[in-house]
């Protein structure tokens, strides 16, 4: 998807989906329990994308692989590993992908998350929050004991205490990494702080050190590439001299994670960083399409977005306006967004719970009630969250039915 | 919750739910599955709301039941009946309890909901939008079949005359309303289009016209009670004369329902109303709170706000700055809100997926890590889809668990 010529937005939606309305009349329109049947039984031959009860959340796997080898290819020329973020996709079949691609672990933002992926068979897991109950500790600790590849985050001195009792309790060593903040929404501050705290956990015997995450949220999305660059590097910089400070005092640095989609680029650039907390980069959405790229100041191309929410035209009666069957359930109220494929001049307002409605002053083509449109969606991760499958299409095939396993464990 | 004074946002906040705050420590922690469980068991005895893994999504039953009997006893004087939206709850154990209350039936937004309510012993449904695709008309007919009491929404002939085509495949005579459109967004525009298409209902052979469904949208949430009163009334009034005509015609007008939570005390006034899609009215949300009512311009105290979501303290290093487990994922994106039960100036930002973050300049009390907070939700119908299961509350204790089972059926 690179290109070096400038692509605007407009032209961006007219090529990344030519031609993929579809008329009415025809289709099936299988219904989600229907299309589960069918993917049990093995049998999915010949059920076209265009043939699911809409809304429908779809993947385009050609992209998916594409936007996989991409990363991996990009990282492997900077020595820098990637270790996805699951909270983007909560689908163990993708994080699977995910790790035969190039990745070495998956995070998780919830412990709930964590459960779902580890009983579902992936194992090496970070989990980015730190559980502060004694409820959510506890479950830690049982992932733990069953699976000695989760690691998980601390970011206060009672909660590594705290851990420590109930590792001890579990009969287990526990692994931890100090989450240092960027910003102030998570972590502890970066500086003397943090150090302290690694120093604590490095001494706690039924805790084991690994290092450091450091997450800047508010970075991915800082427009135009300089001013990614230099913002992310300059509020990296305190992250930076802790972990430095880290190594003076012998502490473990093994692992220093941080970045996303916004960053992958760029944080690699940053010293001893050892991982990517990339999500979004499988999927895209509109807010990662706007935020411009190296390469294009006007889309950002360097990912292909797979992402889709396929939804059906309603109305047509009143002007220059479309009613569709997605609205804020289906598609989450993020913005900018949705951007229709194959219409350059399409506004869709999401706003509705159930209904979107498109404002228009020129179409491509004419639509009647019963055709179908193509959605990229506002922001990935929460539109992820409001449906229990995702469709892998392959051609506009079908070629397999994903749980979304953790859909909703915002526990 | 009516008061001739008024009260502003501030003061809600305080005296709807003071001491709600609950300190670290001693909670168990009870997580989804193991609330299940115990409700399956039928031993929830002695679990406290704040006993719950956060975010947890809790509905308080004196509030409910005090919203469904105020909304019985107002509707009762005007003699109009309320069919509430079940897009609201998407929970048959509400529903039921609304039936039970004086409520003639439900509404439902889509076919995938009408299915779930329908197979949860919920038989009274009109479901509002039209279903368009060939896939939806053999569902809806399918339902018609196994429930006389299934009534559907048309707005296009060409809809009608599939409708009579699977009415007569399914060997059933299917009860249908018109859907007359104020605004652009659905329906079929008012006057003698929609008149027009009241008659080919009427004639067509298994097809029996029931009525008009008229819903304005855009009017629930018009700020200050005079001026919602004036364009609600004046928005409907082709409706009125759609009515009318239809009258005139010899048409069946046996239905004529609209209205919403924000115009239960105006549409009654507009003649020829039978029944009101009110749905928020159960919950309520900081959306509705903020419109003013009658008797209080600056909170909407009709009806008391029964849902809440529990959370969780995680961060509290940064000056005037607390962040919490429920962010976007939890709460979703509508503004204003979420508000802090017992927290006047706290502001909200649910903004990030997984974490809520809290600026304030003064707190009423102090905050650590661990302690749990009670949030009125933003905009009820989404943030309930977020959700796999709603506690039902009373004076703190869980009194069941509902499973929220047309949750994430958008299609």
């Amino acid at each position: 998807m690179r290109s070096a010529a400038k692509m605007s937005r407009r032209n961006f939606l007219m090529t990344s989906g030519a031609a993929t309305v579809w008329a009415s009349g025809t289709a099936h329109g299988y219904t989600a329990a229907e299309m589960r049947v069918k993917a049990a039984g093995g049998d999915l031959t010949g059920v076209s994308k265009w043939d699911l009860d809409t809304p429908a959340l779809c993947v385009d796997l050609d992209k998916l692989e594409q936007n996989i080898a991409t990363m991996r290819k990009s990282l492997a020329v900077v020595k820098v590993a990637s270790r996805p973020h699951a909270k983007t996709h909560k689908c163990p079949a993708i994080a699977k992908l995910q790790l035969a691609g190039g990745s070495i672990g998956i995070c998780t933002a919830k412990i709930s998350e964590a459960e779902v992926f580890s009983a579902n068979g992936v194992e090496p897991i970070l989990m980015t929050t730190s559980n502060v109950t004694p409820n959510k500790i506890r479950r830690a600790m049982a992932i733990r004991k069953a699976n000695r590849q989760f690691i998980q985050a601390v970011d206060y001195p009672q909660n590594a205490l705290d851990l420590n009792d109930a590792a001890k309790e579990a009969g287990i060593s526990a692994d931890i990494v100090i989450d240092v903040a960027v910003g102030t929404r998570s972590g502890v501050p970066a500086g003397d702080q943090a150090v302290a705290l690694a120093k604590l956990v490095d001494k706690l015997p039924y805790l084991k050190l690994r290092g450091v995450i450091s997450y800047d949220g508010s970075a991915q999305h800082i427009k135009g590439f300089k001013n990614r660059l230099d913002q992310t590097l300059k509020r990296f910089e305190p992250s930076i001299e802790t972990l430095e400070k880290m190594q003076r005092a012998g502490l473990s640095t093994e692992i220093f994670s941080g970045g996303g989609t916004g960053t992958y680029n760029i944080l690699p650039k940053a010293p001893g960083v050892t991982d990517l907390q990339v999500g979004s980069y499988i999927f895209m959405d509109c807010q990662y399409l706007e935020i411009g790229g190296e390469s294009n100041d006007e889309v950002y191309t360097d990912f292909a977005p797979s992402l889709t929410v396929l939804a059906t035209v309603l109305n047509t009666y009143f002007e220059k306006s479309i009613t569709t069957d997605a609205g804020a359930k289906a598609l989450t109220l993020n913005k900018p967004g949705p951007w229709v494929i194959g219409e350059k001049d399409f506004v869709y307002n999401a706003g509705s719970d159930e209904f979107g409605v498109i404002k228009y002053e020129k179409a491509e083509r004419s639509y009647k009630v019963g055709d179908k449109l193509e959605l990229i969606v506002p922001h990935c991760d929460p539109a992820v969250n409001e449906y229990d499958q995702l469709y892998a299409i392959r051609k506009d095939r079908v070629e397999a039915v994903w749980p979304i396993a953790a859909r909703g464990h915002s526990q």
